[in-house]
């Protein structure tokens, strides 16, 4: 049986059993699915780190390739399951925001599952009752018409730079990643005319960054340095050091850019 | 060459390379060997918590699929390793109770693990050089006659509820998980005759709660609620919260359950 | 399509979607790479700690096997990316030491990468833009020419033993793992002649230890015990205990070793 990858992507962590009944789960019901681990340390309930997570590797993934997406405070409440197909990939979880950089990147077409299609569902578990049997079935093949139909409303989270005058921007601190980087919501490929002459002068906490550096290696341990990160982004980092704690920042801070 | 799925459950960690030589052996014996994660992340000897971890989720795997579960404090001393087979699966660990719930769920069959018939067997790390190589042999269906014995007495942790009067019941906190929820030592299908009519009236730690909900998105965020989990146990969840934090009680705590 | 283990170790954490970009990179590129993790949760920057974790498993893996290893503080600067080519194995990665233990104890051949063969690539992220492609190439047997050539200078930060009069050696603590065992360098291989009559007395913190045991079992709970680790080191462990707790030790302490 020919079967594509599923990549796994929870806030379960490992200490229980709950990501491994997602995983028997959907081997039980397709033995040659191929099962891809993301993360399962997304912290409880934080759909935006899942987002962010999401959107950092979901691309490099071969075609036909399922994300299973469980990050799910409202489970077992009016919140509507979703299957969102793009020209490449399958994206499978609660419609809560979590696949907001998927609607702003991809073209895609988007799904509302039928709950009531589903048996012996628990109403704290869709993930192994709901999202694992549709991925294992995406996987295969199976036509899915009687769990889906067409929805339109999608939540989303993402908020776009705000152009304060001409040359000033409000960002907000989109990400903080393992390694304390701290991550803008300014991606290079949505300014393109900017790009060629960029000369950013970042305001963040009252401190000014204006070293616009290849990488952090490039400056001397501990000190902060704006680059680019690997997906895009313009982020202040620090050489062996974590630029978050430094700066004692947190997600959806305000910062200013100005050209 | 076909084989099983090998599922792997550790106290080990992951900052070591302890898992990866476990993954490594059963690999070099058994290329086709399909390996899944179950947890790294148990706490260190904690064999309560991977029991309960197992219980949640080995029962979704295909057939034939061999658990693997090291949590292992007595390692080198006279504990043995034993083999479990059930109708569907096989169980692969130390005798130290790890597997108390498949015996009270499942028929079974079990064995001693002839370790005089292994080979450079370091007396520290039997998951390496003991269970793996057993598992790697049952995964490609091999004869093992030479290293099993049948045995008798089995470890078990586990206490059933005590009834106290008609209508009371003396419980224990079975198991916290990820998210805080406390799972008590009250299964619905082992009082099948109370289920329909279920109004049960919890008592820890001087606090009583009494309504019982299907989820715990059905109360506002904060509030704690009794629920049944995702396995069929009876639970005090709250909504967005941390509810053995909130309440601050631990896995053995007492319980008196009114019906 | 036939393809090699490919075994991933790295420093990222799972909370970020670094570690899947590689895996998404790898399987984009080779769908049939077989995919094992290691760990991902080596101390940010640790390459010691990582050394030693690839010490303890590649052993193991079955001939072929592609270890790409990221711990890379280094990234984007003069830093070269290798390839180490023994007998068994392949090993990708950056020339930090991270493979120290790797030329110290196997025959080898090593490449350096050449790096302007390589496009689009982020200068924060080798392990996806040039580590992750060698090791897909790799698995699939590409010819590799164009991008290896020879190497001569590796980096390492092993230290051997000192001998400091006939009966007595300078040792470091060269690892404490998940448990708190404190790892030694002295491997029982390095010295065959005194692993017959092996008596020690290793000095650590101004405590002595002279009770070799098979295992910490061997001991009552709670007691400091010397034991071989199951690598073949020797090690000061605590039975159900942390040893390097106990004792405040940390990598890189001085220990004298009596004989």
């Amino acid at each position: 049986m020919n079967s594509s990858f599923i990549a796994l992507l929870t806030d379960f962590g490992t200490e229980d059993g709950y990501v491994a009944a997602m995983k028997g789960r959907i081997l039980g019901l397709n033995p040659g699915a191929q099962l891809i681990d993301i993360s399962h340390e997304i912290q409880t309930y934080n759909i935006r780190q899942a987002a962010f997570c999401l959107n950092t590797c979901y691309y490099y993934f071969p075609e036909k390739t399922i994300f299973v997406t469980v990050i799910d405070p409202g489970v077992g409440t009016k919140r509507e399951g979703i299957v969102i197909q793009t020209s490449q990939h399958y994206f499978v979880g609660p419609n809560n925001g979590v696949f907001s950089f998927v609607y702003q990147r991809e073209g895609y077409r988007a799904f509302q599952i039928q709950m009531q299609e589903f048996e012996d569902v628990s109403p704290t578990f869709h993930g192994r009752d709901v999202f694992a049997p549709m991925a294992a079935w995406l996987a295969e093949g199976k036509s899915l018409q009687r769990y889906l139909k067409p929805i339109r409303k999608l939540e989303s989270f993402l908020k776009q730079p705000q152009q304060l005058s001409e040359k000033e921007f409000g960002l907000e601190v989109l990400h903080i990643d393992h390694f304390g980087n701290i991550i803008l919501n300014w991606h290079q490929n949505d300014f393109p005319e900017k790009r060629g002459v960029f000369a950013p002068m970042v305001t963040l906490r009252n401190q000014k960054f204006s070293h616009l550096a290849a990488t952090f290696g490039d400056v001397p341990a501990g000190e902060l340095v704006l680059t680019w990160d690997s997906s895009g982004y313009l982020q202040i980092a620090q050489n062996k050091g974590c630029a978050a704690d430094t700066l004692g920042c947190t997600v959806g801070d305000e910062v200013k850019l100005s050209l």
